[in-house]
Parts: C-alpha cells; structure tokens; sequence
C-alpha cells in the first residue's frame, strides 16, 4: 500500500476518509467477525475493487485508520503541572475507552486479529507515548520533578491502571481512577521513582 | 454446561483434562482462528459429540479453560515485606507473559473473541486479584503500610504497567520493569496513596 500521492481534498483523500469512515461504523456496529472489504466498499459508496486494490484486506484497512490517527495535532493536556497534566491525560484516555460507540475499544481488541492491525496500533501508541513526553520534560523545567527523570515509565505508570481495568479487566469505570492514578505517579515521580539509573 | 458430578480422577475428570490440554496446545500452535471442536477433540482422543455435548462451542471451552485455572492451590509470594511480594509476583506475571509457548498471552487474546470467555477470562482476574490482597494486608499488619489502605488499586498499579508493556503496547519485555513498577507502587503505598477515602 502506497499512501496517496494526489494534493490533500482530492478524490484520492476523500475516498479514504470515506473509507474510513465505513469501516469505523461496521466495527463499531457490527463488530470485527463481520467486517468486511465487501461492506466497507458498500457502505463507503466505493467500488469494491478500488478497496480491495488499495487496502488489500480488512488488516490492511485496519492499519490504514490507526495510522491515520496519528495524522492528527493532538497534544498532551497542559494544565500547568504535573500533576494536573496526567489526570486531565487519564480522563481523556478513559473518555475515549467508554465512548459510545466503542470505536477506540473496538480497534483495539481489533488489533489482536490481524498482524498489520497490530504494527499499526503499535505505531500509534508510540506516537501518542512520545507526544506525552513533553508533560515530564515541562515538569522538569518547572522544577516539580527531578532532573534525570525518565518520562516513558512515568507516563506508563499513570496510565496503565486505566487501560488495565477498562480493556483487559473489563470493570465499569471508576470516576476516582484518573485521578488516583496520576496523583500516585505523580507523587512517586516527585521523590525519583524514574530517574534513569 | 454442568460440571462434572463423578469422582475427581474419574473419567469425566480425564476427559476435561485431555480436552483443556489440547484447546491450549491448538492455540499455541495455530492460533484462535484455526480452533476447532473437531479439531480440539481430534487431538484430545475424544469422540466430537462428546466435546460438542459437554462444551458447546469454541468460547466454551475457552471458558472452561480459564475456569479451571482457578482451581489451583496458587498464593501470591511471601518474602516478608511488600516491594518484595509485588516484585516477585511482577516477576511470575512477566514470566507467564512471555512464556514459549505463550499459553496466557493466547488466551487474553482469544478473551476478545468470545462472551464466554470474556466472562471467565474476567472470574479469573478477579479471582488472582483476590488471592493477592493477603500481600497488601499482611503488609498492614507489619506496620508496612498505613492501615486503611485498600488492597486493590495497589495492586492494579503494581501489575498493571506489565500488563500494559506486553499484552497491549507489546513491547520487549524490560527486565527492570517488574521491581521498578513494584518499588514504585510500594513507595506510593507508604505515603498513603492507597487509603480508601
């Protein structure tokens, strides 16, 4: 797959963001067992072959919707410490994880059905681990946080109890948890729980 | 599906063991998709009728399965102080999650593809989590940790950044991460960050 060459807006664009659009509303809808290139193209208003040339199976289609959201200028919250950056991260992770329709939810579990699915969503917590590192960094300028500290176990530590209990344990969501989480990595940070040994 | 009424030992007993042996052997090796009934009760040595009578489908063996991973004796490590108890069950946590074959990865994944299993999958979180509060009360009881603390949410933010690292940013595993993610949680818990409000 080759990503497309013609100026932004063009049809090439338009396609894929309808593309796109379709197979978001079949998983969320239907579910991975029943999407299909067929009911992508469908719903799209696309000709199947078209999709089929392009994305080459429903993996394919898949890893084209997680990359495209890193295609974005999403940045990190900046509240003005530490803090408040990781609570106001965690509620919006934990908005997104109990959206409705569960479209975030729906491209993760996704990704463990197809291996192109998974460099993608791969990809994308990559880009969004990254983008957060500027939370730390500016807490360590601040002077809130000593200098040495490693942002990406930080940034883990916050999140990780959200993702934990909404994807894998599957409990309904503590509207405590977002807080709790970042004000316990906070704190650990504070006294140089990450600092790079 | 009714659980089995004869003598433990018995045939009934060695037929599910036969069973649950091979639905994970099948899954290492081929994957949620290629799981079969026939395919499980070929390798099993057992007549299919007897696998279709007794579980039903795919997602009822997979809940068999993880229903009879509580049936164990299993406790959480007692070395005598709490960063050492969430250090050494991060350890048998990573462990399990990089096994080869990798039988738990599996079957989180497969969690994601059947109601059943994601039920059971579900009982047994709940059930390890359980048995692991004794590691945060006993540490209540050795003055380790401020009495009022609950159990739980330390525990999910000891294990959870494991969890996070390797079933869903699937990352190398890091071998300091299970006494860094220990450490951190425990020194978080001194501090009080876990008391219940």
């Amino acid at each position: 797959m080759t990503s497309p060459q013609r100026r932004p807006g063009g049809r090439t664009a338009r396609v894929r963001t309808q593309v796109h659009e379709a197979v978001l509303a079949e998983l969320a809808e239907h579910g991975y067992d029943a999407l299909t290139i067929d009911a992508v193209a469908a719903r799209a208003g696309v000709h199947r072959t078209t999709v089929y040339r392009r994305w080459g199976d429903v993996g394919g289609l898949l890893a084209d919707v997680l990359d495209a959201a890193s295609d974005d200028d999403w940045r990190p919250p900046d509240t003005g410490s530490l803090q408040g950056d990781l609570a106001a991260l965690n509620h919006e992770i934990q908005d997104a994880l109990t959206a409705d329709p569960p479209i975030v939810t729906a491209l993760i579990a996704a990704s463990f059905r197809s291996d192109k699915a998974e460099l993608a969503q791969r990809r994308l917590w990559e880009d969004r681990y990254t983008r957060c590192e500027t939370v730390v960094t500016r807490a360590v300028q601040r002077g809130e946080l000593p200098p040495g500290t490693s942002p990406r176990p930080l940034l883990i530590a916050a999140t990780a109890p959200i993702y934990h209990h909404l994807i894998l344990l599957r409990t309904p969501p503590d509207p405590d948890l977002p807080d709790q989480a970042a004000r316990t990595a906070a704190q650990a940070a504070t006294t140089g729980a990450f600092l790079t040994s």
